[in-house]
């Protein structure tokens, strides 16, 4: 595709007004808000205020401002981009807090059970912290293919948890599968939603989804290390406990009483005090998607992501292969392309300010973020990442260092 | 005293420049900052920075601007605080994950030893957050009271864990005397110096400590939420592991394997990502001490405290119930009174501009923050109380209702 012809595709584009509620930089082609979501406008008047709030009413504002209810009111944001009743959902936690609490939630509640269940090369932290919650409670963690899951559980699994959308090939899971399979077999659902939400299309209740986590600062724009959510669905809110118990999630937290006593349904699920200042962040950065409908954030997905696959196939012929599948409806809203040099690559896409990021052994990793990826910056990518490896311009050491970060 | 003899004390004072650092409400005495500590001049700033950093450089702030560091980093300012190696301080999750975090690692380490042992009225989320534990790892939780616990210690003892200053009292415990009793039945300790750090002086590799947390918005005036800090004494960092291990606390967090493998020392103990804005807060709430003497803070806090109970039963006579420790070197930086109407005479107190705040049954609590409370402030609050108790403009309804937060 032409720049001018993406260029008519934004102009009609009936997502195009959302990008002005970020702070982009111009010329900046940022394909990776999957890992950082941009900078909300808003998040400087929100900060602003609640700091002045902490300054003008100090103790006082967790009365006057309403502090003590964010940790629900902001989740509440949520129920329409996670398909979820608001009072299934919280915000507490960092999403491997978070998912440990679920996971310990959903063991205890099946003392026969000996297993967790999950797939290999499952996100990361996701791994660690169902390895380190197995080992402590003397459980069995199983970590399978993605497409062994189904067939892994048994009688013998207390809970099956896996990340909606992978984290490297986007490939989706199917939720209503897996969530009936497990129920078929007594057994609870832990998914983490950190690579899904904000950016295709997600129905928990529908899907008959037990617990779900989610990242605050990837496509929902909560700023760096922002709270996560959790959600608990409805039926399930008696029976579960929280190991994690603390004074925010006691019945009575200003009673001062020695006993732990469970607060009612989804608050029981808080522990310590959760950040105000990160919170007035995550509002806003929820506050982001008001008034969308995730049905045209999902189909403007598909359209980038086609789009791009497209075009880089077009421009760089066999010297990439795609990583990730190639049906956008098996697809989240990030495409890998495998490349030997995939990390020098990488580095020379971003010093020519196209940003997105590379994982381990050769992907290279591009978000798309329908509330402000351009179909032009869609194109441009492409182009730009033909010239490069046209050029060989990667191939330079600089670009061969590897970051602390990366 | 006089409040112009007070005043005196004030222009004498060397620490009178640290109030600067400060944003009060003039005419407010807030005598709260050891429930949430007051905002520093500098955050305004410093969150404006951070909130840039985002917008600017997005994912690339990692490296850039080193926030990969700054759970480390901004810890080391704790090091004369708490009198600890910048090596055995990190920041992480809330005071109550923290806790868990450091209990369950003490427990994991004493596999043979099957009790917790705590006070009975200890900080209310430390006794749920055991609770929680000992359900989970099928552990006996024991809570004897205050002047029992030394004697209860004995070998089957697994980890014990206080408040070091009473929340509500105000009394220290021996830390070194705990720490060498435990010590002797193979016993780890787990200290919460949630409501000493920042008022008093602590030496934790001094007495001998094992493990530590505290809360990072009370004196530390890191914000309301702020992230608590951890303590894990060097010569222990080998031995413990983290049972809440997430990929942040991964010996190489972007590699993406699929097994944990903890980091070398403190960096094993993160798990998630801990907000950046809050830790930019933090940071700022920590930088209030630069430059301070911890000796001159505790000789403050003594003088202020003292202060404060001789005109208060001076001006209330037996109206009023010390329930603090009268010897200062036994108290940490609060002082609670009881009265029969504590709580309405609270209310009283801050609709005349004196926050302090109420613990059930009926404890009026004063906290004294040598940073920024001034001896004229103290003077004040005990005159306003004096007359408050005299002329009964306590009983009245709307003073008797209460919030939800109190």
């Amino acid at each position: 595709m032409t720049i001018a012809e993406s260029q008519r595709l934004d102009a009609s584009d009936p997502l195009a007004f959302a990008r002005e509620r970020f702070r982009i930089t111009e010329n900046l082609i940022y394909l990776d808000g999957n890992s950082l979501g941009a900078l909300p406008v808003a998040a400087s008047a929100a900060l602003t205020r609640t700091e002045r709030q902490w300054g003008d009413d100090l103790i006082a504002s967790w009365n006057k401002h309403e502090w003590i209810d964010w940790p629900t009111k902001i989740a509440a944001r949520l129920a329409p981009i996670v398909g979820a009743k608001p009072s299934e959902l919280l915000i507490t936690d960092s999403t491997s807090v978070s998912l440990f609490k679920l996971l310990a939630s959903a063991a205890a509640a099946r003392p026969g059970k000996r297993l967790i269940l999950t797939q290999q090369a499952n996100f990361p932290t996701d791994l660690y912290v169902a390895q380190g919650l197995a080992t402590m409670l003397g459980l069995e963690l199983n970590a399978v293919p993605a497409e062994e899951v189904l067939a892994a559980i048994d009688s013998d699994t207390a809970v099956v948890t896996l990340t909606h959308v992978d984290y490297r090939s986007a490939a989706i899971h199917d939720m209503r599968a897996i969530n009936e399979a497990a129920h078929a077999d007594g057994a609870l659902t832990v998914w983490d939603l950190s690579h899904s939400a904000g950016a295709i299309e997600i129905d928990l209740n529908e899907a008959g989804c037990d617990l779900a986590v989610g990242c605050g600062y990837k496509y929902l724009n909560g700023g760096p290390g922002a709270p996560a959510f959790i959600y608990v669905a409805e039926q399930l809110q008696n029976e579960l406990t929280n190991p994690l118990q603390g004074w925010m999630g006691h019945a009575e937290p200003f009673a001062f009483v020695d006993d732990y006593r469970p607060a009612q349904g989804i608050l029981k699920f808080l522990t310590g005090t959760p950040s105000i200042l990160a919170m007035a962040a995550l509002d806003v950065g929820l506050g982001t998607f008001d008034g969308i409908s995730m049905a045209d954030v999902a189909t403007k997905s598909s359209k980038l992501s086609d789009l791009f696959v497209s075009d880089v196939e077009t421009r760089c012929g066999s010297e990439v292969r795609l990583a990730s599948p190639r049906d956008p409806a098996q697809r989240g809203s990030h495409v890998v392309f495998a490349h030997p040099e995939g990390h020098a690559v990488m580095q020379a896409l971003i010093d020519r300010g196209v940003i997105g990021d590379f994982r381990a052994p050769d992907l290279m990793r591009f978000g798309f973020t329908p509330l402000y990826t351009r179909y032009a910056d869609v194109v441009r990518a492409a182009e730009i990442l033909g010239e490069i490896l046209q050029s060989r311009e990667w191939d330079q050491p600089h670009f061969k260092k590897r970051a602390k970060v990366t």
